[in-house]
């Protein structure tokens, strides 16, 4: 599907679309209408339950947006988090240097120094895209927006990432969660990045939504993964050498020297894509970073990408980072605290290092969006996993009137603490219908003139559009057996026969 | 309990302290560690449940934190949002002048204009707190942060309040949702303002999540409530002549001459604090704003307030403000973008009135922290009531040995899928049990040596510590019988004899 088309789609559907519409949009910020914003809780839902479900010592915390300046000389991002600018000399509009020449090559060229983009630019001779002017000044810009507290104080800055709320928090978590490694911190929450050139709907904004994962760990058991077995045959998909392999976690260790530690997050995060978000196999890929790619603070580092038809391809959606101790270290540096634990087990003490999960939010429902949109004819659904569906079902009366609409609301009322469901009585049954589609509700249930007397519903399948009546004291163990997937839409007339 | 002995606690437990805390602090910004965390998810999910649950018609959006300087030009911010600033002659310090009268006088001096404040300030003759100098300046700040997008462009601020992006997409939403009033959008999320005197910990910060549903409406529909007669004698509390006075809610209209549209909203959210978050009836309270305190938008104003003793007696935590179509009609103005819906039944086109309902999410944990908060002895333990605990029951082995940590994580796995259950096994099961009272978890389950054998665990009560031998097939039905309030700790005993 085109992006146009995506675009349209999710602004008609209440998904998303620019702020400040009214005002002409503010370039690089969504906002996320009702449907967009129940698919958002689902998603960052699952996320939670099963990234945390990994390791009782995981847990989550919220740290503020803005944060001391500090913060951010330590990390690094007040010195290298900059993006390569090359401004126009005649309308003077700043665009992204690497994507003024990916637009032209369609190659990526992250990474690249700005002197190296400077060059390529001159060397093929490219103009500026809004008026063809001539680009003469390079430069690179930080990234971060800065916050002015109280009168004039330059003190503080809105996050890039999340991570940094997880290291300067390290200390006192470890000590409330009582001196545990490997310990998790995880943060979902906004960021914010001064992009200069935001595009591709909500894929690359000046505001958006990271799910992180830090895992703070011994550096001495980076190779000891006690339930490794489960998971050495695994196979992970790879991008290597412009084509994707399979290759086992063995064999990611041992032929590519990749710890351990770090492949048994590679395979949960797969199965993440997988199994819980029915990712179709041929759409997943992780792709190492080169040097000259790869974030600053990062020893390895993979991107987790999906085929994206509307963006030309596999995009990234998140990433897996082994930042070693390079933060906790610059941090206990710059603020003279220490950040070593004493481990009273190993007697010894150590700076544990870190390996980052990171998810983008939006990108990830943007994907989901795209890769599970389908058209049936003229309708519409949504084709998503039940875990993360905005409702699981929906109840209508047929009509309106008639007495429909309150046995319509019981049977709504007697569901709706058990499934994620929701009511609607407005327009004819057809619309309503497709409506639930476009949204991807698994299952809808309508009242209608004989429900009074037969003690039946209709009952209709999302995918396939196919009806069946069943009574209604039977319809909560049929939507449980349906969403636990233990019986498939087509065998309930057995069943209940 | 004082303000010190809460910081000490909620630092201690892992509820909430100040962010940056390694580089000393950034004051008027909070950092939520697991267990507040916890707590404010479930506050945040109850919170969405109650108010989205009043109307099929009322959704959840979630627009960017960052919006458009006209979105605040039409609301009023931009010209009204200031606050009075009294500004020491001798270190140069800023201070709030209504609290430096507060903090002298005992007295709540909101709405102040600053020429009155100054006329205080210099008849009570009251000095800086710093440094005992004198107050010379007096002026007003905007206590919005201004963003620069791109290299220096001021056209965007960090909102203060999360209803404009509510007003900025009610015509989308109204489109999408097919055109029918009463309509509520409901907003969950940070906000941004930058306070002079941030004080008491998260009661008065710079960073705050606020849980706000904009309620659009026919204002010829204001006396005209469906369901009026289901909350007509119920009683709502207000102060009124600085005490505690119960009126119904007909006399609250026929006396007070409060809309009918807006005292329905009253009791809902009176209800919200009194049956679902179990605030004791004498903690909680309406106050009516006066034309000096109410905020510039509002026509009717009342204030939520619960009683406080850390904070010296009823802050707000909350408000119910009639908007009226105040801000809709100036982003029509301004934007040149109709906000005027036709309702075919009445043949009539209207620009929709707005009641608002407001809370201020992290004075709610605040609140719900203090007025839990029991001792018991030594021991302290959240009395939270169910709907809001961060964990409904705990999981251990009596010690991680002998297998017991194998058949107690066995049963966890059983359990957690049914109820929000953590499992742990460090430390002395009387540490365990003590730190689950701390956060309020209603339950512990201890599996012991006897276990395999018996079958049998131990199920404990966090409010009196009771415990009693429960077989381990009847856990799942007794917890979910507890839970939902059909049986007492004490009852058990009976029913499984």
């Amino acid at each position: 599907m085109e992006i146009d088309k995506i675009d349209e789609f999710v602004r008609k559907k209440g998904f998303f679309w620019q702020s400040s519409e009214i005002y002409g949009g503010l370039a690089g910020f969504y906002d996320y209408g009702n449907n967009g914003t129940l698919l958002k809780r689902k998603f960052e839902n699952v996320w939670r339950k099963y990234f945390l479900g990994l390791n009782e010592n995981f847990v989550e915390i919220e740290p503020s947006n803005i944060m001391h300046k500090n913060v951010f000389a330590a990390s690094g991002h007040l010195n290298n988090f900059v993006d390569p600018v090359a401004k126009c000399s005649k309308c003077g509009t700043q665009h992204r240097a690497d994507h003024i020449l990916e637009d032209f090559l369609k190659e990526n060229f992250e990474g690249l120094t700005i002197e190296e983009l400077k060059e390529l630019i001159k060397k093929y001779n490219i103009k500026c895209p809004n008026c063809k002017g001539e680009f003469k000044e390079f430069y690179v810009l930080n990234m971060m927006f800065s916050i002015n507290i109280g009168e004039k104080d330059k003190n503080a800055f809105m996050r890039p990432e999340t991570a940094q709320g997880a290291f300067t928090n390290f200390m006192r978590q470890y000590n409330i969660l009582r001196n545990r490694l490997p310990m998790g911190l995880a943060i979902i929450g906004k960021v914010f990045r001064n992009e200069i050139s935001p595009r591709n709907l909500i894929t690359r904004t000046r505001e958006f939504t990271q799910a992180e994962l830090q895992i703070f760990f011994d550096f001495e058991e980076i190779e000891n993964i006690s339930s490794w077995d489960e998971i050495k045959d695994y196979k992970i998909i790879l991008n290597e050498n412009k084509k994707n392999i399979e290759i086992t976690c063995n064999n990611l260790v041992s032929n590519m020297k990749i710890p351990k530690f770090y492949v048994y997050y590679m395979s949960k995060i797969q199965k993440f894509y997988l199994d819980i978000l029915k990712i179709p196999k041929e759409k997943f890929r992780f792709r190492k970073l080169s040097n000259e790619e790869k974030a600053f603070y990062n020893k390895i580092h993979f991107d987790i990408e999906l085929d994206l038809l509307s963006l030309g391809g596999f995009k990234e959606v998140g990433g897996i980072h082994y930042r070693t101790d390079y933060d906790l270290k610059n941090h206990e540096k710059l603020s003279g605290k220490s950040q070593k634990v004493f481990l009273s087990d190993k007697k010894k003490k150590i700076i544990p290092h870190v390996i980052e999960l990171s998810f983008g939010v939006d990108r990830n429902i943007y994907s989901l969006i795209e890769i599970f949109h389908k058209k049936d004819g003229e309708r519409i659904f949504l084709n998503l996993p039940s875990p993360i569906v905005p409702f699981e079902i929906a109840v209508f009366p047929l009509v309106n009137k008639s007495g429909l609409d309150i046995e319509a609301r019981k049977i709504f009322e007697n569901l709706s603490g058990k499934f994620d469901a929701v009511f609607d009585h407005s327009g004819s049954i057809g619309k309503m219908y497709y409506r639930e589609d476009e949204r991807g509700t698994l299952y809808c249930i309508t009242i209608d003139y004989g429900t009074k007397e037969t003690g039946k519903v209709t009952l209709r399948d999302r995918n396939t559009k196919k009806q069946i009546f069943v009574k209604i004291e039977f319809l909560e163990s049929i939507l449980r057996n349906l969403l636990d997937g233990k019986i498939k839409f087509e065998e309930i007339g057995k069943i209940i026969k």
